[in-house]
């Protein structure tokens, strides 16, 4: 593996000291709470003789890998009252048997907010120094034990919302991306190595000057042609993938947006299906707003209450309307209540072109929003039937006895559907092959059927070294349909054979551990 | 051990189908959220089988207890491309070597709040249960791995909110109280020994007929009776140790008051030294109280920002009010704001005595409290000297810069220390050797002293029981001086006895699984 040279910290294009060393490090691997157990993990140079230091005697040197030891975490330095810290359960992992590479030691010890951290103190004291985010994982890729986008999965793991997130970042844990960009990386290297039989003869066998018919014997016939138009179709369809990974992993916001005391707290409360908020009868309750994921059709929603739109006085209210209407134009979709107690007065009918009438200029909503309208409070005022507001259907609900929930659901994951579909469609645009479906419909079948062992993308790295390694390919078969050289095609390739490269991490570019690792949590 | 018979549900008096069986039990060890790793805990009957069904093939059967196995989780009823849900690490414990005692599997997956989730509904598919709280630990005690003492200090570790809190617990997870408990009963033991000879004696070589000669012969003569005097006061010392121990774990309650605009959030974000409440200019802007815990010497404190003190017609602000003089109530230490900038204004000297005549009866502030009063934005306004009030010495702070923070953090620990005097001095009054020290000197003292190897009270359970086990030797102790015969105190002792074998569990009440294991968290 081109990276096994790595292993030196001076061969590093990062910054070196930082990520590149075998320093033993330590850092908490769960959230220390009200929990049973907090779990430490340590790993690198020393690690098992530095734990045998700070724990029960004559137990841990000897202790085989892959095992499991009973004992108390011990700080010497404290008088004999207070030596012991807490009583554990050690896991002894030697190199290369660990998820490092490196020897490591989990210490599961008990949970709290107190006695993590008092663990963690003797480590620091002992000699291990917190680990950076993700220099786990780092490690791990250091030492081959595995792929970048295999590290990068262990970061969408941590961070999936939904189950179906979670089961697309499993597909590339277990190796599904990083088997088809081998795959793919292989093929143009089978592509190049035909170029370069050409290359190589009319670099050493013909003289250094300029032979114009041996050039112009090979112009314009890239070998195996067809398997670097198969390796771009692939490519493409790749790029896409991302499309909708995106949007598993980061989600839509959805807004819920109304004048004051027309339920969106209830609603919210409706959609989370429990408490969490509170509803009261006073005009301006949620003073600030209040967000919380959900799962809609496997889709992770942002869910945001909002302040009341209002005008206001109060300087802490206004803030919180001034939060709303930044919130609303984050959004990606609204849902936008109407009182319906105040169905049968014409101010209260809410829909947005009524109100942006009668607001000022700076609380307009934006229109270019996915509006839902909703008629709440409808198991006290019926919609009316027809609604007496031209373009506005607004589904009948109510927040407070559930009555309209699935239709309502059902509309937010249409929007979602829509979402996407716009995404997609402006990415895919070009594709004839696209052309034939509506947009719409293609996307909510591609959000069922994408089958989570088919390779996608899971980061926006991977997306734009696909989208460079796409970019260079395309080049290339033009040129080659231009007639040009093999001598201007082939580099080319060669460029799309290292964009691959870098997406596993046999290329390595200078940049990948700040913006990689950076992002990962510590203790990963 | 006396409670190996309990192995068999039957033979409990607590909800036997619920904490009495062995039931393959699962559950969180550690909180899911967005940290690296998730730790699950499985134990119970069959437990082995059930995981080696939910795993990579051919790996779990056959592992020696305490080793570790990489593999995946499978879920075999999903499609071949979904079965697989996470890349994780097992570690295998074999009966009795585990913390229940039962065979056991702790699974560690990935973090974040969808793996361990998914997990999860794989194990309760397969046939594993939700643990109920503190079950892993009922069963640990069922399997006589551990004793009621060690199993409560367990709970106080994760409880634990400060430093000195966790080591107190340590020490008793160690073994400190159990071994002083398993003293105290063996002395009564031998005091109860030496009573049974003479009644023994009494009732099998004598005829049934009352035989008053030898009674009066052993009566008011209880043998080893200085044993038994012993015990009292070691039991008394026990139980006097409780009043530190409670405010270790329970901590005091510190409210922020003042008039709103005094600086109180600014005040609670000093002592936090982080920013996390809002401080704006508009009065009122704490709607609700917030709080935090913070450790001052050690001990634990409830820091609680409330809402400002004036009449309002906002209801909602009206509620902040409402529960900032319930919070006033449940304080242990008031910190009073004083607002420097209204310093020459006489309405401003806001000294309780004064606010009192001017506001309404409902919102007059408990003078049972101890009240710690502050001159706060000392930065600006300099206190007056000498203070224009009687028998108020605010002291002078500034919020904004921290100036007087030392001084007022000296304030809370003494006025800490005064609260633990009251409780100890309350609860020793009748000790004659403490008579000669001042009850705040001693507590101070005891504070700072109380070794934590020595054996100290870690429940209300342990205390009620230790004052149990005193009072009734107290009566034994007081028959024997008015000379009552001992078929009178021996059964007195006898109960001493069971109150401190029902404190390691040895003697077990039917009340003690709810009463205790349901106060766990579940995971442990």
């Amino acid at each position: 593996m081109e990276r096994s040279s790595l292993n030196t910290p001076a061969s590093l294009d990062a910054p070196a000291s930082v990520y590149g060393d075998d320093d033993p490090i330590a850092a908490f691997a769960t959230t220390p709470g009200t929990s049973a157990l907090t779990l430490l993990r340590c790993s690198g140079k020393n690690t098992i003789d530095l734990i045998a230091k700070v724990f029960s005697p004559g137990k841990v040197k000897n202790a085989a890998g892959n095992t499991v030891i009973h004992g108390w975490i011990i700080d010497r330095e404290q008088s004999t009252e207070n030596k012991k810290i807490d009583e554990v359960v050690l896991t002894v992992f030697r190199a290369p048997k660990s998820y490092t590479g490196e020897d490591s030691v989990d210490i599961c010890c008990h949970g709290g907010s107190v006695t993590g951290k008092a663990v963690m103190d003797v480590l620091k004291k002992t000699g291990f120094r917190d680990a950076l985010p993700g220099e786990f994982t780092f490690r791990a890729f250091v030492n081959g034990k595995i792929d970048l986008t295999r590290c990068e999965s262990v970061m969408e793991l941590v961070n999936a919302k939904t189950e179906k997130g979670r089961s697309h970042a499993v597909s590339r844990l277990s190796g599904s991306l990083q088997n088809e960009i081998n795959e793919l990386k292989q093929l143009l290297v089978q592509v190049l190595a035909g170029a370069e039989i050409y290359l190589d003869y009319s670099e050493d066998e013909i003289s250094a000057e300029y032979d114009a018919d041996a050039k112009d014997e090979i112009a314009g016939k890239l070998p195996n042609k067809d398997i670097a138009q198969n390796v771009l179709t692939r490519l493409k369809k790749l790029s896409d993938s991302w499309n909708i990974e995106r949007i598993y992993q980061d989600g839509v916001t959805v807004v819920i947006a109304g004048k004051p005391n027309t339920g969106k707290s209830s609603l919210f409360n409706l959609l989370l299906k429990e408490d969490r908020s509170i509803v009261t009868e006073t005009p301006g309750t949620t003073r600030d707003w209040i967000e919380a994921w959900v799962s809609i059709g496997g889709i992770p929603v942002r869910l945001v209450d909002t302040a009341g739109l209002r005008d206001t006085d109060d300087s802490v209210e206004k803030i919180g309307v001034e939060r709303s209407r930044k919130l609303l134009d984050e959004a990606d979709i609204v849902l936008y209540l109407i009182d319906g107690s105040h169905g049968n007065q014409e101010s209260g009918f809410g829909s947005m072109e009524a109100e942006n009438k009668n607001i000022s200029d700076n609380e307009k909503i934006n229109f270019r929003k996915s509006v839902i309208y909703l008629w709440n409070k409808c198991d006290i005022f019926r919609m009316p039937n027809p609604f007496p507001l031209v373009n506005i259907s607004p589904i009948s609900v109510s927040a407070k006895t559930g009555e309209g929930y699935n239709n309502l659901y059902d509309a937010i994951a249409q929007a979602i559907n829509s979402q996407g579909a716009t995404a997609s469609q402006s990415a895919t645009a070009s594709r004839s092959a696209m052309a034939s479906r509506s947009a719409m419909a293609s996307l909510s079948g591609d959000f069922q059927s994408q089958n989570t062992s088919a390779a996608a993308l899971g980061t926006v790295r991977q997306k734009n070294l696909v989208d460079t390694a796409c970019a260079v390919l395309e080049e290339a078969l033009e040129l080659v349909e231009s007639g040009e050289p093999l001598d201007l095609i082939a580099p080319l390739v060669r460029e799309a054979v290292n964009a691959l490269g870098e997406i596993t991490g046999e290329v390595l570019s200078a940049d990948i551990f700040e913006e990689m690792f950076s992002r990962f949590c510590v203790g990963k």
